[in-house]
């Protein structure tokens, strides 16, 4: 089994190349659910669905969220009705937040729920929050404290970052079957995620970190940061925000312990020594995935150095 | 003012009409909420909304639901997810449901909804529902009863109808207006609705019967059934199931006490001296409103009616 943690549209591109070189079933996904949000009563879980979609293959491959081909009819009769809007929601991707507000209503966990979906829309892989506690990402601002999705689509990450806060984790604990799989697993991968606050949140779930450092098997991580910049999201702002250094060398560094291999792309070659300096095999390949040959080579240069370090 | 009791499709279209011949602050609608339903965790109510949609100028005039031009991706979706989909739902509609759903979680009163949401759509005629408490119009058929909804739309009303119950009736109380609206108004109209079904349940809200007994002014009815058919919806099969004669007469036995002047349409002219004899005025005229025109040539028919007996 590969365990894999597992932000939104970057971790999703590269489960889309990795699940196709293993059985989908050898695949086990730990989900960030810091930035999950109530919009229009719902709740909404944007990595858990980003990733559930890209494996059932419904993603909308051009935005990175939602779903393809999916219409906007729902938000804009809510904003005739008055309600906010900023934060985007298809119509069929409505019914999936819809559907899983009233499992939880009803009382399912939300790994239950999730794993549910993921059987329904033909995923084979297992995909499974971090936790079934709803844990906040809280991104501390000058002025004032901000849910994840408010500083980042509402306000457009326009803010100076002083701090992040995983408000409820400690009163967390990891989702059924996660220590367990990290406990057997062949391989574990951190996905090309934001160190703080897609990986962040997982890792700040009571358990689960002490379960990675005490892991059995090889680890993996690959850079979400490429020439000093993000591919996708708020990485690099927000890591420059809080004093670290913005380059792949900066999120190696957040993952010392963790990780013994670090996968970082050609063009950062160059810091390559001091990451093996931090006690880490450096692997230095294209890590740019823009089609799915992409995706499978990077993911084929990864499962290889799990296997021989 | 004129207060009219609505149901839907029928009703909608007369007000459509009515409107157009008043000031739309003039025209207080009392919609029945007995055929709301529960769906997908949502508050539908299916009579309100189709009045509304109708004086907002959104009305899928085709289906007599929903709205024009609207799309099922949503619903689709929830099909995928497993969901039952019987009851169709288009996307800009579940904006409404959501939207009344969350009001309702918050503690709003349903008669403050729909206001609110008739002011946020533009319609500037009071459409209220009956009452504020969930009065569930039940079905009783040989295997048992039924939902109004699960009655006519999931099992299209196949059943042989015993007997109607408006549940929890007795503990509702007229919304908040309506009572006043009906002592002061100058005019009162039963919308072609469904006088068991539609009517029915605005009567059984105590209090609401009595005022329109006590009325000062004059009230007409206009018959939902024209040579014994029902122009639409299952009132002849639910009145013919139930021992009522199928006709504008067995409608004008419904209102007896209640109304003043009852419109009828040509077909069933006939049947005019037999309705004069149960102490009503009737007013013989078309009654089949294919267009515009023939909505407001029926409107004015029934104003003048009210105006001189």
């Amino acid at each position: 089994m590969i365990v894999s943690l597992a932000g939104g549209v970057g971790a999703a591109r590269f489960l889309d190349g990795l699940v196709r070189l293993l059985r989908p079933e050898e695949l086990f996904i730990v989900g960030n659910t810091g930035d999950d949000a109530e919009i229009h009563g719902l709740h909404i879980s944007p990595d858990l669905d980003t990733v559930v979609y890209t494996l059932a293959g419904l993603a909308n491959a051009e935005h990175g969220w939602g779903i393809r081909g999916d219409t906007f009819h729902c938000l804009q009769s809510m904003g005739q009705l008055g309600e906010d809007t900023w934060f985007q929601l298809g119509d069929r991707d409505f019914a999936t937040h819809l559907w899983r507000s009233n499992r939880l209503r009803e009382g399912w966990p939300l790994s239950r729920i999730t794993k549910e979906m993921g059987a329904r829309l033909g995923v084979r892989s297992t995909v499974t929050p971090m936790c079934d506690e709803p844990v906040r990402t809280m991104v501390n601002t000058p002025g004032g404290e901000l849910e994840f999705q408010e500083y980042f689509v509402k306000r457009r990450a326009r803010d100076k970052v002083l701090g992040v806060l995983f408000r409820n984790s400690k009163e967390a604990k990891p989702a059924p079957g996660v220590l367990k799989a990290i406990g057997g697993a062949s391989g574990i991968i951190f996905c090309p995620s934001n160190p703080i606050i897609s990986i962040g949140p997982i890792l700040s779930v009571p358990g689960i970190r002490k379960a990675l450092e005490k892991r059995k098997c090889r680890s993996a991580a690959i850079s979400p940061i490429v020439g000093g910049k993000a591919l996708k999201g708020p990485a690099a702002g927000m890591m420059a925000s809080m004093g670290n250094e913005v380059s792949a060398r900066g999120v190696a560094r957040l993952y010392q312990g963790l990780v013994d291999v670090f996968v970082l792309d050609r063009e950062d070659r160059k810091l390559a020594p001091a990451i093996d300096a931090l006690g880490m095999r450096t692997v230095v390949t294209n890590t740019i995935m823009t089609g799915l040959a992409q995706k499978k080579a990077l993911a084929r240069s990864v499962l290889k150095a799990l296997e021989n370090e």
